[in-house]
């Protein structure tokens, strides 16, 4: 924070727009200054039209600025509800959410009553999402059923699916039939699903119309229209998507050309497809919308990039997460609970594997009380291997997430690994086998630990490509499951292959 | 690979549209039949139509069938260059990209040759870096020219950047003066800014116009429109952006309205803006397009969210193999020499810090020697410790790259991992404590681990929290140091603090 002096204080606590606010805002100043702690927020400009708020609240990188929020705790202990409506609306509703995540929960509960109604449907299907089960809570049915129908219906059904039962019946009899319809409907597919994901709402032409005819009933029937939409889907008789026309490209056609001249294919998704296989598509044919087709083919709703790009993020943050061995999702809102129980689990398989490791090395506790150097070295083994292992094993996820391993060059990958290993291992090899010769005084023992390398970063490259390969053939999450195999074989092979050439070499 | 009878190959091999193209498949037939090795591609079914080879090069998740590969394989093989004009006809230029990385260099070779020239400028943008210099080698500079004005300026960029500096003199004097201009200019942008990434080709509208004369004017400009867009920016005399309307908001508004009554505001880029921050602000405010601005706020480009998809895979990818020390872009392509260069550098660190928790283990070396129980146990303490550490470091790295994670919540943050720490370590200790007790029938011995691992598990809450947090303060990416120093410090004081504890407690 950067501390100004008096002066500038000054000149920063007078408006702009002097003429309209300098009265409300010397209200404003003064009621601030009788509350606040002594000097706490002294170097916090005047902050009244909405953009000044939205400025300051922004940060360069569009973070949100920790004094901005200071602003929002200030105002909340001050229980200055004008302040904060106006601190709340100067905001994009996402930046909204976002402040949300960086509120305590007590703080939370004094700010949402502040939230405008009509921002709250966008902010809503923004929020975290325990954060969001708790500003639903505080929501009557009624104004819940409006906010749901506000939202397009794949928005609707993700705020939706995280209320109590007992809500969920509330809401649904307080909706238009039309909506409660459309919500069952989106409910009835499984999550994480294209028929989940999609929203109804479509734009669609039969065939044999021509550029100039759907220009003109898309303007006649525009209230109908969906908000926004990227593609007008053209349909045969029986409703199924044939092609699709950018509606640029209508802008850009004459209007005696026939939509089925113009049109360009359709990439469909079944209802059914993972949400995954959904963004790998669009992501490999830079889609913008993509019709989403029932088991009979026929158009039942649309997904749109704007959704994939949250998916694409969702699903790089389980794989990464998983390959960390954290297994839920956790967020800014989880509590320790949340945390432990998302990471507990693997810390004991961990412990597990570590035993495992350690018998192995309690085998050989007659060689190490002879040769006290195999304790300290050993740990260097291992450690090498388990980088190398986590290396291999890190490029063959995400290789196998896009595809770019398959059957067709496992083997060829597999083979690459091994001469990689090989390569890294002899220039470690080399540094450890002379460093722990000259250093031991022991040529022997240096030969010893170099070979014990090799050894593990052999072991490394093939678990590293084998065992994801595997638990992909096998229809598992590689990066949940590989990193506890690979670092079992790294640790056990590193401790084997070094005490047990030890034992034959040395001793 | 499921293998098929005779009499059902039979039935495969008889094409629907056997009327127009069955002596064609006759000659194919024999011509295989004669050159192919005995028996080997006789599970696959004949394939003519384009539609037919596509469905059957696609799998159901969109990767590319290996026994595709192998026909193109075993078309290079009988130098059938018309059947492969065929199968890589069928495909989207995105596929056939993809199938590039699955082939060896030298079948490369061969298969470029045949694929379309009117194709060749979309397949060029979709390959990967290294395949891509390959075959921009082969191509005369007046077909490259041709090529490069065909793309949009960032990926006609993307392509030219690649080029060595002879090709770039010669392609640039072959292309028209003012795409040779365009270029030039791109290219006087930094590498993966707003600038690079941007294409120069928009559509905007001055703010006094209506809706009716916007879409009369563009209808009658059609030929100069971009090919795909999906906004029109609206414009300030200064021809600075002061709205955005997308061209679905423009299809349902009357004709009498003007465009500044119905615009929405834009979030504007600024040319120098990294790429990393512009695909968060696309993500966040769920953007399609957004206008590029100059120094002086006038608008000289958009980036569209197609590009930003790839962005964050790119960005998402750099994070998770950095994670892992790999520290280059490693690809399909990339060579044994490639990937060692990536990797090694890596384990030469990990070798250093290696050496240090050695050094700390071989102060110990005469508690080892009297108590060898020490040996077998020590790798267990220092092993959870970097799996907590690798844990709550990853997720700070995440937390970090989505801005949810700021010095507005540091503390907050800090201090629920330390008791996430805590707790983790109180239920491994325990385990861990007991076992070792009976096992070494010493509770001393229990105590001794239990307490170690209480200390690195509070260590490693510490380190994986405030290690990214301080690299990102000083602005070095934390994915790419932080495992270095987190597992220095659950090393050392995994072994120190055990070791440490059993020479004063133990001996």
């Amino acid at each position: 924070m950067v501390k100004k002096t008096e002066a500038e204080l000054d000149t920063l606590a007078t408006p702009t727009d002097e003429m309209q606010g300098s009265l409300k805002a010397l209200a404003e100043a003064v009621a601030r200054e009788t509350a606040k702690d002594a000097g706490e927020d002294s170097d916090l400009p005047e902050l009244n039209t909405p953009e000044q708020i939205e400025d300051f609240a922004l940060q360069d990188d569009y973070a949100l600025n920790p004094q901005y929020i200071e602003l929002v705790i200030d105002a909340a202990d001050r229980n200055d509800g004008m302040r904060l409506r106006e601190l709340l609306d100067a905001l994009h509703p996402a930046d909204v959410a976002d402040l949300m995540g960086f509120l305590s929960e007590d703080y939370r509960e004094q700010v949402i009553p502040w939230i405008p109604a009509d921002a709250l449907a966008d902010i809503l299907s923004e929020l975290d999402e325990g954060i969001r089960e708790e500003v639903v809570e505080t929501l009557r049915p009624v104004d819940l059923a409006e906010v749901l129908q506000e939202l397009d219906s794949d928005d609707a059904a993700a705020v939706f699916e995280d209320m109590e039962a007992d809500q969920q019946k509330a809401v649904l009899a307080a909706m238009d039939p039309e909506d409660r319809e459309a919500m069952v409907t989106s409910l009835a597919f499984e999550e994480e699903t294209a028929g989940r994901l999609m929203q109804r709402e479509v734009v669609a032409a039969p065939d044999f119309w021509d550029v100039g005819h759907t220009i003109d009933h898309m303007r006649a029937h525009a209230a109908d229209l969906p908000e926004l939409f990227f593609d007008v889907y053209v349909i045969s008789p029986t409703h199924k998507p044939i092609g699709g026309l950018p509606v640029s490209l209508l802008m850009r056609s004459p209007r005696d050309v026939k939509l089925s001249a113009i049109m360009e294919p359709v990439t469909e998704i079944e209802v059914g497809m993972d949400q995954e296989e959904i963004a790998y598509i669009f992501e490999k044919y830079h889609l913008i919308s993509a019709p989403v087709v029932d088991a009979g083919g026929r158009l039942v709703g649309q997904i749109t990039v704007d959704d994939i790009v949250n998916i694409i993020q969702e699903e790089n943050r389980e794989d990464i997460l998983a390959l960390a061995g954290v297994s839920d999702d956790e967020g800014r809102d989880s509590t320790v609970f949340d945390v432990v129980r998302s990471r507990l689990p693997w810390l004991c398989v961990n412990l597990l594997t570590a035993f495992m490791a350690s018998s192995l090395i309690s085998v050989f506790s007659g060689e190490i009380e002879k040769l006290v150097a195999l304790a300290v070295l050993m740990p260097m083994v291992a450690s090498i291997g388990g980088n190398s292992g986590t290396q291999a094993l890190t490029v063959s996820v995400r290789a196998l997430s896009s595809r770019e391993l398959t059957t067709a060059n496992a083997l060829r990958t597999v083979w690459r690994e091994l001469r990689v290993g090989w390569f890294n291992g002899a220039v470690i090899a080399a540094i450890l086998g002379v460093v722990a010769g000259v250093v031991f005084s022991s040529p022997m023992l240096g030969i010893t630990i170099a070979l014990a390398v090799m050894i593990n970063l052999t072991a490394a490259a093939l678990a590293g490509t084998l065992v994801p390969l595997t638990l992909s053939k096998l229809d598992r999450d590689p990066a949940a499951a590989s990193p506890i195999f690979v670092t079992m074989v790294t640790d056990c092979v590193g401790f084997f292959s070094f005490l047990g050439l030890a034992a034959i070499i040395l001793l």
